[in-house]
């Protein structure tokens, strides 16, 4: 994959870099919506691009389960199907299979689990989850790992981490020897697991980088450890994860979690927040959450954010909003989700400019102070 | 009102009818999809532009119970609220009250009736419908009026008529008394009652003319009557109506429906049918409907329509707008709802070119037969 770094912050090690796939240019650091089934969640492939998405994330296990993969084939991958023409980014899984708790078993060949709309049982191994992601399409794909809680004692977590490494041989051998499925790119990334312990972080990614991927993610975080974990790890990683690769810094997460990861030198993000929340009401802003049921908006005429440039903010009150969730109109559902994609598209972008300037401790502490200040 | 006939199909009644209003010009045949409480449900402003909507309708008992008439002044009326900057009819509550069944007491005075949202109590007189209208600040306003099942008696449709015209009088006289909020100008339009007998119905038109309004709705159809009944009933009432005001026919209704009345002479038309029906997941096409669930469409990777210019078929397949509803993704309910309007949108126009080429009973005739094929 066609990988440049652009920019080096001279003061932390946020970085501005770009990929190159065949579905678009990739300006990091990026934040990429979760498509969960095919669909970022209450909006179009037109409403992504007037918020500035570049590339979105689909769900293997959920694509896998619905449609299936027969009709992603007739349809000749997800792009295709789902009408969006931007790179797609998709994960193995296994992360998914991991939050299943009780209906998924795990062996050295692969992972059993039951599908969560019938209770039907399925069979991923590393060669699998590739060939499910040849039929999808996707330009980047994940491998197969195992995911586990934080905190996981030692053996746990280094269990877990060589196995997921003997996966990822497996993984990258049947990438190799297989062929994308509609004559354009795809790509593969290795996922560092490890627990909170940097020993066993440093084998799984050199053992990774043996092997060799297109990029590297740190998968096993975001998953119960505190904030100041959460960043010693990340730090730890992208310190010794190789320069001309992407560094794609998996679930994560709030505004601040993302200034945070970027600061440390990680280029990708992916999380359920800005969307999830929306459809539960809370939308961002410069100056911090606003829960828009509140009865306190119910005759404040004000957009969500004053200066937001979203549709949403163009057009309607906190008022219109709050009266859209208090009825139940399924439209507020969308106008919040476009407003806060649009927040998050915003951040990333913000932060590559002052990365590009060489000032992003600057705008991180600006950024975290406003956000933290509640004044919505 | 400023009013003009544009053409007078030269074999029946349809005519092509142009009306201004402050908010913007209106050519009819027109249909106005139903803006329930603030909005066509699942679709914003943009969506409504996009599919060629000119004039949408706002329920008063709905927006009258929530957002409230506070809110409502507070935001300068309804087209600011809701960021829709092009005409609104609202209806006068009489026909939702009408719905409640057994939540609702009509006298001399007015309709006590409770909120199905809470059970309060309300009580809407002729003279507070026009002050509630003010408030939202619709373009035209319908007076309160007495609906009554079809068939009723003729005892029960002379006296919900004799009531219905009692209330217009009061209405206008009301009206006539009161100012705008906004600035802006509003028109309001009186509703023919009677049941099925065309003496009432000839009785109530000429009431309502003495008092003159600035347009005549048909209301009281579509209300259990069979599609000969209504019909004759429409054709009885345009015939008699004046030619140079607008003529509404209330709650009307299936593609078919709308060509039969058009045929004879209405020019506007107002219904759930394409927004509720789309949200259903049954979505119409030129040769008929479609019920998009339905597994044979599991495969089916051509648009919900050929050649239909909606932004749902020309970027998706019935295959995803399937698996959309499959899934209980709400996208699926909004890309549902585009195509139905723009089918309606399209309808609508395609009978007025007709007219204007003269020539309408055959596009209905060439309409009719291809939507009754349900070669879909």
């Amino acid at each position: 994959m066609k990988f440049t770094v652009d920019a080096q912050d001279a003061h932390c090690s946020a970085r501005a870099t770009t990929f190159i796939t065949d579905h678009g240019t990739v300006k990091t650091p990026v934040f990429m919506p979760v498509g969960t089934i095919g669909t970022v969640k209450t909006v179009g492939p037109d409403d992504l691009l007037s918020v500035g998405v570049q590339i979105i994330l689909g769900n293997t296990y959920h694509l896998y389960l619905k449609p299936g993969l027969e009709i992603l084939q007739k349809a000749a991958g997800l792009h295709s199907f789902a009408g969006w023409k931007g790179p797609i980014l998709t994960d193995s899984g296994g992360f998914q299979i991991y939050s299943l708790d009780d209906l998924k078993k795990i062996s050295e060949d692969g992972v059993e689990f039951r599908s969560h709309w019938d209770g039907s049982s399925h069979f991923f191994t590393p060669e699998k989850v590739v060939d499910i992601q040849r039929v999808m399409g996707s330009d980047i794909m994940m491998v197969l790992d195992q995911c586990i809680p934080n905190p996981s004692d030692l053996d746990t977590a280094r269990h877990a981490h060589l196995l997921t490494v003997r996966w990822a041989e497996r993984s990258r051998k049947h990438f190799m020897q297989t062929q994308n499925a509609y004559g354009f790119s795809q790509y593969q990334f290795g996922i560092i697991q490890g627990g909170i312990y940097q020993a066993l972080r440093r084998e799984s990614l050199s053992a990774l980088m043996d092997i060799d991927f297109d990029g590297y993610a740190i998968g096993g975080l975001a998953v119960g450890e505190s904030t100041e974990i959460k960043n010693a790890m990340t730090e730890f990683c992208t310190g010794i994860m190789p320069e001309d690769r992407p560094r794609y810094l998996m679930g994560v997460g709030t505004p601040l979690d993302i200034l945070d990861a970027i600061q440390r030198g990680a280029d990708m993000f992916d999380c359920v927040i800005p969307t999830r929340n929306a459809r539960n009401g809370t939308v961002f802003t410069g100056n911090g959450k606003l829960v828009i049921r509140n009865a306190l908006y119910k005759d404040d005429f004000k957009p969500l954010e004053e200066g937001c440039g979203c549709y949403a903010c163009r057009n309607f009150s906190r008022a219109y909003l709050r009266h859209q969730f208090n009825v139940n109109e399924i439209l507020g559902l969308r106008l919040a989700t476009l407003h806060n994609l649009y927040f998050y598209m915003k951040l990333v972008n913000d932060a590559r400019q002052a990365v590009m300037g060489k000032s992003f401790l600057a705008f991180k502490e600006d950024f975290s102070e406003h956000y933290r200040s509640g004044k919505v």
